[in-house]
């Protein structure tokens, strides 16, 4: 017999669990000595939890399946939102154990007792505290299979429960398979799409696989249809040799632009796009009018399925490839957020893995990867800063043997720094490329755009991360990272390719 | 006229409001450009939100009245709650604005999209989402006054009514007073203390000012009863020429042995101690079963004429100053958290602001301190970590005359390391004391509590800071602080006597 903490984690890596991203506090030491008896579970500690729950974002991602957080009360879950948030926007299958006060201990209202069940409903609709000891095994497992269909369970743990004997494993569950759409949809689809009238498919979550842009390719080549993906995919499968697509704008106006002629769009595993923020007299809404919307399959049924079924309903042909396009030059002369593009685009190893925070500075990076060789290109879902170093950790946590590059603008890399000290622990095969603009640079345009052309001192001084600048070769080296920095284009090519050609962590602080 | 961002703007600052810690994203940009416009309001970056919050803990702690804080939707409100919970704890004024879509753009379900109102409802009982432009500035003026009451208001402002035109400022509104307590109460406390029975004052919240101390004093002794500090108190004052009072150990375990005795406890600005965890088999509440509790005030309520109508009532003399406790010598020798506190407690300035969240080793010091010239103490109050640094921010723009000593644990200071750009940035004088003794050592402690004797290297490695151990020195100049590494007592009574002769911010890593 086990206690109960005991048989919560033998029944999460009966069920598959295999890594645990921790930042555990005393409600939780049940959880850790449960970790150090039984083996099976790697434990990763996160030095704050947004590192921890932006790392199961990117495991979760990589992996398809998840790996369970450990979170102390519910401030260890609030520190952990903002990623928690990426993640649920990602559809993310992620298991969040958060430890609680001995349940006879709530009514004294200790001083870190709050409403972790009320907190936890802000980032998934699957929410349980358990209700005995003898309940967590069950507990678990539901919320590994919860977890399986595309979301986060939020599985609330009493240290009472945790530390109560006479507990045993449970069964791990069969995971629900994903649901199809039906042969109506389907032959709806068909028919917008064979109408003759400009169309699009709008794509996003699994639908932007290999396979599933296979299939989207079928479609188009039979219609005519363009493939535009949504504007911050979770996982995009891209490179030579895959079937390439064209990527929304961030900006509403240009996204407004490049959807304004179509009369049918058809939207797999995404959303209908929206403007990220509403303007003064803009629309929110980013197809025009006079476009039919038509959702052939959402995030959470089977998106690639569901391509495929339409592409043999339109008698598509099979896959058949594009030629790749050009990768850019290596450039010379000053450098750019574009040279450095450039340069990674053509230095990229096979099958690399881009966690992209790069903001404005990376935006322009995205189209010279259309060339590179194949990687897997993820970004910022929920538009909640602080993503890009902490998935970096979860992918490579996820794929040892695949390279991870990070595309990182500054201020949002300060949000959650504390990841470079896991990736030292870890001595995790990942390249940082920082962006030190010395700015919330989208700020200043997002400034601009409510009409403030010149800004004063005291506006200025909440929009730039200046005065001091940020030494980011100081802060990786504090936390055990090997960084460099670099100002000229040609520079930052030799420093890519050794980072390229060797393991392990290292951090190129690229001075705009 | 004014649009809505200006009118609520100038309405807080009319209302005495004179800081805003802020780190705005798009919705916010139109206070941001209030900001810029119009006279009166400081803004201060923090690099994370956490930072943002917990500085406005510490300045509302020491200015004993609100700053506003700047926050960005539902995602920058997360990332700002666990210090909101400590302050909440501390019963501490803030104002938060918390931006929002567009109203209609919030149907729309954009990505950044999330239930701002139900989150800020998990720190404050005071939450608002103004329901048009003209009520802004009302509504402002509304949660500086609920503030002023001890607590947090969150304002949630939608970006379409702070860009609509046509708004005007409110006028202040008069601060209510706190509410007096009954002479009933104060007759029973009198009752009680003068029963002949052991007896003790428990004391948090205003009662620990040097006013309410003073008048704690002239009852004890007039009655012989002893008083005790609460473990976590938001601010006290102490050192020389003032009242001293003992401070309710941590540990349960010590703290049930203090409280045994007593027959009755009379609570002002507290709640009756509990344990902070609960443990196997040991009690949750501190006093003894025999124990007669007596709330006097609670923490809104008028703690310091309590305890002084109580003190008359008791015909107790005028307070009387003790002899002062004697300093620590400096000792020599190997450098420990002792020798460490020794040192300071010797060279602490007059009228300094300590920042506590020195944990483990800090705990050894603050005794030493009672000897100290005087000064204000500030703890964690919540337990939520990441909070030293941030309060110490805090704690410094509200008294730029007063050197602030911040001593910090490592770890918690990783959680919100960001605050040391914003002390270089704003030169703020604060001499931060890092005890980098590599590992949550608490936690080691915590786990033997729940019988892991010999932790394994799985437990081991969610508990040590160690492989790589973080280099303080590096990280603080990354940020623009100086800072310097010591290994030696004497070495650090070199570093950190030349921090209380100079200004601006310094980084004392002591190395344990």
């Amino acid at each position: 017999m086990m206690n109960g903490a005991e048989s919560l984690l033998k029944s999460l890596i009966d069920a598959g669990v295999e890594v645990c991203f921790a930042n555990p506090g005393t409600s939780e030491m049940q959880l850790v000595a449960a970790i150090d008896k039984i083996p099976g579970m790697r434990p990763i500690l996160g030095l704050f939890e947004g590192v921890v729950t932006g790392a199961a974002d990117g495991y979760g991602r990589m992996a398809d399946k998840p790996a369970a957080t450990l979170l102390h009360l519910g401030s260890g879950f609030a520190n952990g939102m903002a990623n928690l948030h990426n993640a649920k926007r990602a559809f993310t299958p992620i298991v969040n154990l958060i430890g609680e006060h001995a349940t006879y201990h709530l009514p004294l209202d200790a001083p870190l007792t709050s409403d972790i069940a009320a907190c936890a409903a802000l980032t998934s609709d699957w929410v349980r505290v358990s209700q005995s000891a003898q309940a967590l095994a069950g507990d678990g497992v539901e919320a590994v299979a919860a977890a399986m269909a595309g979301r986060q369970a939020n599985l609330i743990v009493p240290a009472d429960y945790a530390w109560s004997e006479g507990c045993e494993a449970a069964a791990p569950l069969a995971a629900a398979a994903r649901a199809q759409v039906s042969g109506e949809i389907v032959a709806a689809a068909a028919g917008a799409l064979r109408s003759g009238k400009p169309a699009c498919l709008f794509l996003g979550g699994m639908a932007l696989r290999e396979r599933g842009l296979k299939a989207a390719h079928r479609i188009a080549d039979a219609t005519g249809a363009r493939l535009i993906s949504e504007v911050f995919p979770a996982r995009l499968q891209r490179g030579r040799g895959r079937p390439n697509i064209e990527r929304l704008p961030y900006l509403g106006e240009f996204a407004t632009e490049t959807l304004k002629d179509f009369r049918h769009m058809v939207v797999v595993g995404a959303k209908a796009p929206v403007s990220f923020f509403a303007y003064p007299g803009k629309p929110g809404t980013l197809w025009p009018e006079h476009c039919n919307l038509l959702q052939l399959a959402d995030q959470q049924q089977d998106q690639i399925s569901a391509l495929e079924a339409l592409a043999d309903q339109l008698g598509a042909a099979a896959f058949s490839p594009q030629d790749d396009p050009a990768l850019p030059e290596i450039p010379a002369g000053p450098m750019t957020a574009e040279t450095v593009g450039a340069v990674m685009a053509n230095l990229l190893p096979q099958n690399a893995i881009v966690s992209d925070e790069g903001n404005t500075s990376g935006i322009f990076s995205f189209g010279y990867f259309d060339g590179a060789a194949p990687h897997d290109w993820l970004t910022l879902t929920g538009g909640a800063i602080g993503q890009g170093l902490p998935v970096a950790v979860g992918a490579a946590v996820a794929c040892p043997d695949r390279k991870v590059v990070n595309l990182q603008a500054d201020g949002s890399a300060m949000y959650t720094n504390q990841a470079l000290w896991t990736m030292a622990r870890e001595e995790l095969d990942i390249c940082v490329v920082i962006y030190n603009n010395s700015s919330y640079a989208i700020l200043n345009l997002e400034l601009m755009r409510v009409g403030v052309e010149n800004p004063g001192e005291r506006a200025r001084s909440m929009l730039e991360l200046t005065n001091p600048s940020l030494q980011w070769t100081q802060i990786a080296a504090g936390m055990g990272v090997q960084a460099s920095r670099v100002t000229t284009t040609e520079d930052f090519r030799l420093q890519f390719q050794a980072a390229m050609d060797s393991r392990g962590p290292r951090l190129i602080e690229v001075v705009l």
